[in-house]
């Protein structure tokens, strides 16, 4: 690869992480926020999603210019159009995460509600699958991402039971709809910030294997088990 | 622009319109669906959408073939790079109206809800900015786009509007809660659909001018305004 290449996919590399951590921060705030009902914490997210927003186009014009600046192909091209494509997926992590927050920030001010939905424990797995899909990317590991997308049913299936929950919840306590409405919404946030994670690990493996994943159920096992 | 690069843009070009109207016809179907309580017609959406996935993977494929083998520079790489993108957006476009057509076969199975929400005003809303996007596309016109950009705030408000709907009539119709929540779902599954719609017209905006709009307001006015 030539050294200009080099440099440049060594800077995307940099800046797709960066942009990661921004929106591992963003969804961990927003689910805090939620869990001890903290307004400020939820604004705080709220506001600097455009921060997240700017990396974003910076990331995209920089995938531009080395594409056409550099003409790369196989793994590098693949590189490429991974890091296009991830870059999306963590901006809207982000927005997700502001989605959360503006739930956090409605709820903080009503009277807490009482379910027994472990939403935490659909926050920390909403917030694994990106952390994971995140390393795979760091680490290249194709093992790493289809890990990742093995987790993407738990949590289809903890949103389906907060619905069923939330349901009921509202039967019992019709005086709660508002924030129980709320409350749905939020986990429906955190099973799509998870879809987004899966959206990555796969475009991990694809860069790695030049195989896309997508729609192919079979294709989670590893290559060899084939 | 070589002959083999010319002939492989107007394939995807064909490829992607194909792709936006497989999309076009999940929406409308399963917005049909909700509204004629059209049990068959929602499975019938839900088992189709193999075909706009199988699509997808096809046209990414070529577009990484293309940029591969003719290292296009200037407004080709951007048109693949759009291409790409949109191609995302209109897969993604098909599975909401998967939900959409899930929500329509379980409300076929209820008493229907009588509120005094217009969905299919909203459904009309979001078909329109996903034609208007693909139309944008087909004329390549940046004008064309800029009248979706607008249409946005319109679907949000109808959005919200629902919200509190939904939520009053929970309150005067407690045994039609699960029905209600289905309902609302449906409708910020089109709220999705007109986002995708929207991300579409800015890809063609940046395909055209090479102008990223995204998270810009002030951008929605056409270049020579600015």
């Amino acid at each position: 690869m030539p050294a200009h290449l080099f440099r440049e996919i060594e800077n995307l590399k940099r800046e797709i992480l960066t942009l990661g951590a921004m929106a591992e921060t963003a969804v961990r705030d927003a689910t805090c926020a939620i869990e001890n009902r903290d307004e400020a914490l939820a604004r705080r997210v709220i506001d600097d999603d455009i921060k997240l927003d700017e990396m974003e186009v910076q990331i995209e014009e920089n995938c531009l210019k080395t594409l056409a600046l550099h003409q790369p192909v196989a793994i590098d091209l693949r590189f490429i159009i991974a890091v296009l494509k991830i870059n999306s997926d963590l901006e809207r992590v982000g927005d997700l995460a502001v989605n959360v927050a503006e739930r956090a920030a409605f709820l903080a001010t009503q009277p807490p509600v009482d379910i027994s939905f472990d939403f935490q424990a659909m926050a920390r797995q909403a917030q694994e699958m990106l952390k994971r899909s995140l390393d795979s990317l760091v680490n290249l590991s194709a093992e790493q991402a289809r890990a990742v997308l093995r987790g993407d049913d738990e949590i289809d299936a903890m949103n389906r039971r907060m619905y069923l929950i939330v349901q009921d919840a509202i039967h019992a306590h019709p005086d709660q709809t508002e924030s129980l409405i709320h409350l749905l919404s939020a986990s429906r946030h955190l099973e799509r910030i998870a879809d987004h994670a899966t959206n990555v690990a796969e475009d991990v493996i694809y860069m790695i294997e030049g195989v896309i994943v997508r729609h192919k159920a079979e294709d989670y096992r590893p290559q060899a088990d084939r």
